[in-house]
């Protein structure tokens, strides 16, 4: 380890108690995005992190106005031009605090209780922000920068990001970068870090099937005209076969397969399906024949119904035959897919397999390709190297099976993948009532940055 | 055709004008059952059908209070022990008469224009009232009425009847019968009259699946855990085969057969697929295979689905996979499938076919059995040729898709079937704006009864 590092390692160790001071104070500031009343404590939360960021030596620290909150900008850009670029994501809004009778101290109160610390937000995501802000300035207060990097901090992730898109978009220069680091995912247990490299795509639509131009009394015409909820259940039904694999003509072509070896890799995660039948409550677990449930649910394509809607759905009976019935259907994807030929291969689908009788509308709702990182590439391998240093044991690497619009946003406008960690964790209840930061775990989150942004020049 | 009959009739030629005054007076009442403020009127209404029973000579006229509003009773039993006993049903109560804009002359102001009168309730069903009681009214003003009589009218119709069960249940014997007389079913064209000799009975569930025991993400768990939604349309979709028919064990095992002399006179119902396309806004019909429309609609069972809800319907996307979908389901019945061996064939399915990944549960929510009239009984048989002496042509017997709860309170009280006719059209607009009644039509419905009442004894 050179001295560097190590004195960098030895600021940050020195330092912790401030570290969590600023912590404490980031987290006093409700920062609530939905809540059309803290517009103030938003402006206040993003001109906190832009003084945090220049106090750093942080340079062009901006903050953007957008038509929502603002986004805030910084970059350290002297490493030179052969050292990566690395654009940090993070965001500064919080969840709001409801149901506040559930919590055991204010949600902006952040308290000490045993080895954690709650408040509103410290896991989603200010500790994860800071943690990187914290490993940034001890290596530059007892060194050099080895990688260059820029800051992105948004105050609209909880709520959709409607104004990152458009930033981004409309920025591509200023973002440029290698590659992005995004701390928004989480690890499993205080002993066992991790690295997500991959995400889902999503391809969501809503399909809407029209009978009858109006609803039918169902025992007048019942029997002579095709129930529009009942052929939507069978095109439904027809949507997977029985060993749970999707019959969209071309659904799996573009499906890049699982190597053995990755398998083995996936097969390390510490999830198990007693687990996953605890987290769901479901009476047994189900999925595509000759997977595991970790592959089933982060390198298989899924298909699911979102919600159903049809006819009367009160209490009691009304005998309608009912003129439309509606469903939401996503896909989950994984690379190499393509949300517009899934489009495609739904619509195919449908045009084989709905019958004469009925209409179908089909719109497409949201959608975005899978993203996968590389293992082997240096942004993925100095990462899992630091957590290796930090933990004493090797990170296991995670396929998460959600989407982050924002990694899809990176892809699309920046060209870049995302590197997803974090130092949060399952049971730390983001976005409920007593919302919790693992303080050792966050500790050992600094360090592991610290070696990451020498790793990533020295390994 | 005997003197006495002529003598009826003739009686109720000279007397149209009073019967007409006297439509017109009784359609001035605003007898909305639904409309609390209307109980008054409700009241008055009674008050005045039982005031013109009496002025008929029916005796033991009563307003039986209930819970909601009276049941008017009266009978007229002079005809000896061997003429058979026809328990005349009706209804005094309307629909509320909105969109009060969209009529051309108030609702409760009856107003003839050409061969029509419009007023709320005049088809539905006061015109049909009347005439029964004109027919009566005729034949003891100028002879001896051939049967016995009894009439029960009820106030609760439009709103499902909830006290007329309780009140039956107690006065089975007051309502002893040999049949019932229902005029509160419709005729064809002014040109075509018709018999309804067969009414569909109805089960009808509500079925409830549950996957995880709450809503989860579709990206987290989504792959790994059956979707609720997706195994209810696969149930659903099983319950059909690629004929149309209904693959619950058993279904069809009591479904009488159709005999060829019955197809042949359902296949005189002047009810063309291109009406049903008309009247339906449907692209195309759809059936069990080898029945026509009218056989699928009248005499043969059906599966229906009423209703669909399962997780996010609104606007937008939510990647929610869902915990719980439900359906209203319901089966048309008819002779002589028992709705309770229809829910055990519906377990049966259930218990052989969804997966051990989810709960289901299954509530009845209402059920009766199909009603059928022998058309070879003297009491279809009297109304036929009645009908075709005024017509001049043979009334086509009809079955219908619907129920009619009261036709099977008749049945499980009463232990009796029901004739169910009358006079109104398909175009009067029975609870829309601008109701009206034919009234040639009615005219010689009147003549109609009375000729049955002399056929029921004497042909």
């Amino acid at each position: 380890m050179t001295d560097t590092r190590q004195a960098a390692l030895q600021y940050a160790h020195q330092n912790r108690q401030r570290f969590l001071d600023e912590l404490i104070e980031l987290s006093r500031i409700s920062s609530i995005s939905t809540d059309p009343g803290s517009k103030a404590e938003m402006q206040r939360a993003a001109e906190w992190l832009a003084d945090h960021l220049k106090k750093l030596g942080v340079e062009h620290v901006t903050i953007h106005p957008t038509p929502g909150h603002p986004v805030v900008y910084g970059d350290l850009l002297n490493a030179g031009p052969t050292a990566p670029v690395v654009l940090i994501y993070g965001h500064y809004d919080v969840q709001p605090p409801e149901p506040l009778e559930l919590w055991e101290s204010g949600p902006f109160e952040p308290t000490i209780r045993g080895e954690n610390i709650y408040a509103r937000g410290i896991t989603d995501m200010k500790g994860q922000v800071l943690a990187a802000c914290d490993s940034i300035e001890a290596i530059v207060r007892t060194g050099t920068l080895p990688v260059n990097v820029k800051f992105l901090l948004e105050g609209e992730e909880e709520i959709g990001s409607p104004n990152l898109k458009p930033f981004i978009a409309s920025h591509t220069d200023l973002l440029k970068c290698d590659f992005a680091l995004n701390p928004d995912a989480g690890t499993l247990t205080p002993e066992q870090p991790s690295i997500t490299y991959a995400l889902r795509g999503m391809a969501y639509f809503e399909l809407r099937i029209t009978g009858p131009d109006h609803d039918l009394h169902s025992g007048t015409y019942g029997g002579a005209v095709h129930n529009p909820a009942t052929v939507l259940c069978e095109l439904i039904a027809g949507m997977h076969d029985d060993q749970g694999r999707i019959t969209l003509p071309g659904f799996y072509d573009r499906v890049r397969a699982l190597p053995q070896e990755e398998r083995d890799e996936l097969s390390r995660l510490p999830v198990s399906d007693q687990d996953l039948l605890d987290q769901t409550g479901s009476p047994a677990l189900f999925g595509e024949a000759g997977y595991s449930s970790v592959e089933r649910t982060g390198a298989r394509p899924t298909l699911e119904v979102n919600g159903l809607l049809s006819g009367y759905t009160g209490a009691g009976a009304k005998t309608v035959l009912p003129s439309k019935a509606m469903a939401k259907l996503s896909m989950r994807l994984v690379p190499d897919q393509d949300p517009k030929e899934v489009h495609e291969q739904l619509t195919a689908y449908l045009n084989q397999c709905a019958p004469k009788t009925v209409k179908w509308e089909l719109d497409d709702l949201v959608g975005g390709p899978a993203s996968i990182s590389d293992r082997s590439s240096k942004a993925v391998r100095a990462l899992g190297d630091a957590m290796e240093t930090v933990w004493g044991v090797r990170p296991v690497f995670k396929r998460e099976g959600g989407s982050v619009p924002v990694v899809n946003l990176f892809q699309e406008y920046l060209k870049v993948e995302s590197v997803n960690t974090g130092f949060s964790m399952p049971d730390d209840r983001a976005h409920s009532p007593n919302e919790k930061l693992h303080l050792p775990t966050w500790y050992k989150g600094i360090d592991a940055f610290i070696n990451y942004f020498f790793n990533l020049v020295e390994s």
